[in-house]
């Protein structure tokens, strides 16, 4: 059966028609910045998808919806999301005046989560783990093949998680958090100090002697290419997640891990070094059950397919 | 209906006839560190609950049993206990052999855990988390009135995230986990840290100048009455325990913290001063759905009471 994933993001709203996992058809709207809690656009990205593909509701297991932000999934009630301008917005009430079917809502991380457990890079799985290393660190569990939201489905922030008391300030105002160090925005700080206390590191020469062009790839492909000080910073870097990691392996004793986000992109390569740093530790890893770390197959399909999954 | 709970601890097995949450009859068994994988001595401690009591298998709802060391509770198997120089100990089913009743074995932090959500401090809540402050830092963690045991039941090892990367060296192999701090043992050695670089301070007049006469209460009680040394350590630790709460409250959302162990005989003073610490960061707390922090009170019989909840 089909059913609909909606991936509300920053910039746009992707609506998409999902069928076994794969997204058969799909649309994107830009969002303005200025248009507030309407669902208009939402609406008819919808009905396009059904009239497109000559369905109606009868032919959806229903509609899964992926965002941002604070959410009450229970409640189908977006608590706050800034980029849409939405403050204790009813999303799932106010679908269901035009779409009588099932209807889903969870936070972004988590419904990427479920997507690669249940269609993606985890699928042989039932109890995992994603990381989602962007601009921060984003969380998602599954706990026996089911989202696992934390109480009042505000919990699964496992990127703010201190891991370095007194350390690197975070956005969250605690000190010290996983997000401060292993997302893309810790990793290219890190990079950038590197460079500034290595003037002949071969990264000044990968970012054609701009440091404001350092990227979450820099350290990664320079220490690929062998340049001292950029191992370094992968090495430091693989350190801080690794630690993450085990943390959540002794809490959760998950079967999987799963890597998203721009920083996945390093593949075996990353996977490869964090598995060597957790093997040292016995505790969390050589004498207790052993655990995969993957990175994420889903890419940029990771939102609808997802949220597709929440009502399948 | 009538429950039994056994608690095997280091150094005896306790065993108890609970009814709604009270012991209502118990014995106790010192086990002898030579007797290896024997359960004579469990079966007559049970068969004594009974006759004394003049109850029959029927008038029992089952038989509950906490163990420390490494369990797998599905199968009802002690992997590993070295107390009790148990391995890969097939405990229920042997334990089956004498009683046809329902069996069910889990961790002892995980079965304290329950008995103070099902009867003792946390009894109004659904989701709790439990820390169990003495030698080591146990963890213990109830989702929707269920013992969550993480996968393998091999999880919920909650004094083991590091919280200082590169920090103290913890009994696990790596270093800066909780426990290394927020133990018992860890508030000991910041206290005689405190100790040796303030020789004025009271806690050498508490200890009768002695410092292996320091203990978890030493930096508490010298704190209270004014002593800056002291009040330091106990901030320390504060932050640290606090930390750790946070990281906590930030994956589960939990409503209530439990502090167990010998460290929770501060009560509120310590409760109090965590709540202070955690109200600073709006994130994990103020702007997050609220927590309480309490301390355990089913103090000794937490053990028998919680395995009893096992079966219940």
């Amino acid at each position: 059966m089909y059913s609909i994933g909606i991936d509300i993001g920053g910039m746009s709203i992707k609506a998409g028609l999902v069928k076994d996992g794969k997204i058969v058809s799909s649309n994107r709207k830009v969002t303005a910045p200025t248009s507030g809690q309407s669902l208009e656009n939402l609406i008819v990205q919808i009905n396009a998808l059904l009239s497109e593909n000559s369905l109606t509701e009868k032919d959806i297991a229903g509609i899964g919806i992926g965002c941002p932000g604070l959410i009450s999934s229970e409640e189908g009630v977006v608590d706050h999301n800034s980029n849409m301008k939405w403050e204790n917005f009813h999303l799932v009430d106010l679908l269901k005046q035009s779409f009588n079917v099932k209807i889903k809502l969870s936070n972004d991380a988590n419904v990427a989560a479920l997507g690669e457990t249940v269609y993606g890079s985890a699928a042989q799985y039932k109890n995992a783990i994603m990381l989602t290393l962007g601009t921060g660190v984003g969380g998602g569990i599954i706990i026996d093949g089911k989202l696992y939201e934390g109480g009042f489905s505000k919990g699964a922030e496992l990127g703010h998680m201190v891991i370095v008391k007194d350390g690197e300030k975070c956005g969250c105002g605690r000190r010290g958090c996983l997000e401060a160090y292993a997302s893309a925005t810790g990793l290219i700080r890190m990079t950038k100090t590197a460079m500034k206390n290595a003037p002949d590191s071969a990264m000044w020469n990968y970012v054609d002697g701009d440091i404001n062009k350092v990227g979450g790839k820099t350290a990664f492909e320079c220490a690929k290419a062998g340049d001292k000080a950029a191992e370094k910073v992968i090495s430091e870097y693989v350190a801080y997640l690794a630690e993450g990691i085990m943390n959540l392996a002794n809490i959760f004793r998950p079967e999987v891990f799963i890597i998203g986000g721009g920083v996945s992109a390093q593949g075996k390569y990353l996977t490869d070094r964090l598995k060597g740093y957790c093997e040292k530790f016995n505790y969390g890893y050589t004498n207790a059950p052993k655990f995969d770390i993957v990175t994420a197959t889903l890419g940029n399909d990771a939102g609808i397919i997802g949220a597709a999954a929440l009502v399948v």
